[in-house]
């Protein structure tokens, strides 16, 4: 019972700075950069942090601890690996789509891809993420993935899981911080070294994202916060489909 | 003795990576930015990101893993304890170093200290890492600390440990990335964005920054790595002198 407060009162302070991180940013776009537009060429780089700090940290976090949920524990795991699956999904398409904003943007102003450290950062994680939601759906939702693989693959997956939280939350950090420095030393009245209004926020908005990113690895790294293991989670979804 | 030769091959790995780590930082810094001296305001800066990548990431990465090494288990906690707060403590002062480095800087230059975001997280980083150093040595170290409280610190002080070393990964990358956009884009022939020689180094060393942190993580992940629990590592260490 207690365990179960504790999580909840810790689970209950993730979503609220998920949510916090996704109001911040879309207020920055919105109120200080000119607002989100994708038709718009001036205003489709703001997609960019917006869908990037709410699929690649934000929904991405909150995949990563659904398991950890005590009220799902009596449910059948193969509901939760999907609703893992389909969360991680979502996140990775609006990473997607964010990329996409920035692409586009670098190409109709001719401005270089991937040339700062924040883009290779960046390009890394997706990288990995991608590489681990096609291997996560070939090791534990195919029938006919061999028990010896799920077996390997489990480990590496939680491993790597961990470590795409952790470069998001650096790819993150850097991109505000480049950004701020593009937007405020070009044509600002305010530099970013006066600290305007905006750079507060914005730094704000970065504070809250790493507050939400250590809440999650604190979530994750609580071995009594784990799903206990009594319905054979190494089986893939098919062939476990009674367990409870 | 596979645990030992698979703990040794990523152990050579992440001392590799350390190594090249503090290796490209001064490389960069000497070769591209002139050079290191106390002596010399230009040069003073260059001071940062060197003490800061050598004591804030690479050392205390490597200090965080000393217990893990297996040849260690043998002997008596108490030598290991000491050699955790020693390399601990050095880390944190070359890291104030490099902290004197950029606020000295700022004071002869007149420019703001801590506006960046890269500021912030990193001061974060430094005041969770200078408790976690005091608080590490009065539950650990001192005869007379209490057994529930440092019952009650080990969880926090292994999860704040952990959270530092993202902190630090993520103040060291934005940093890294800030600093190119500031010495590139100012007074050099050659932008940030045309992605110079010196660019591709820099960003090399972040890439090779997020390779030891993540090897660093991973060797903490694994619990087969850890010290097995056979010495009371509880007491605290002049209560436990004679333990093996």
């Amino acid at each position: 019972m207690r365990l179960s407060v504790s999580f909840y009162v810790t689970y209950a302070l993730c979503l609220s700075l998920g949510l916090l991180c996704v109001l911040f940013v879309t207020c920055w776009s919105s109120y200080w950069r000119g607002g989100l537009s994708w038709a718009d060429p001036a205003l489709k780089f703001n997609w960019h942090p917006v869908l990037m700090v709410s699929g690649l940290l934000v929904l991405y976090g909150k995949a990563l601890v659904v398991y950890r949920v005590p009220f799902t524990w009596k449910q059948k795991k193969r509901t939760w690996k999907l609703v893992h699956a389909g969360l991680m999904l979502l996140a990775l398409v609006l990473s997607v789509l964010g990329l996409c904003a920035v692409f586009e943007v670098h190409r109709d102003s001719h401005i270089p891809n991937l040339y700062s450290l924040h883009s290779w950062v960046g390009m890394c994680t997706m990288v990995m993420f991608s590489l681990q939601w096609i291997l996560g759906l070939a090791g534990f939702m195919f029938p006919c993935s061999p028990l010896w693989f799920r077996e390997a693959l489990k480990p590496i997956h939680v491993w790597v899981g961990k470590a795409i939280l952790i470069l998001s939350l650096t790819s993150c950090i850097s991109g505000i911080d480049e950004n701020l420095f593009l937007a405020l030393n070009g044509s600002s009245a305010e530099p970013y070294n006066t600290l305007p209004v905006e750079a507060k926020f914005a730094n704000s908005l970065g504070m809250l994202i790493v507050a939400f990113g250590l809440v999650v690895f604190g979530i994750l790294s609580k071995s009594k916060w784990q799903r206990p293991e009594t319905d054979g989670e190494s089986a893939p979804l098919m062939l476990n489909e009674n367990n409870t």
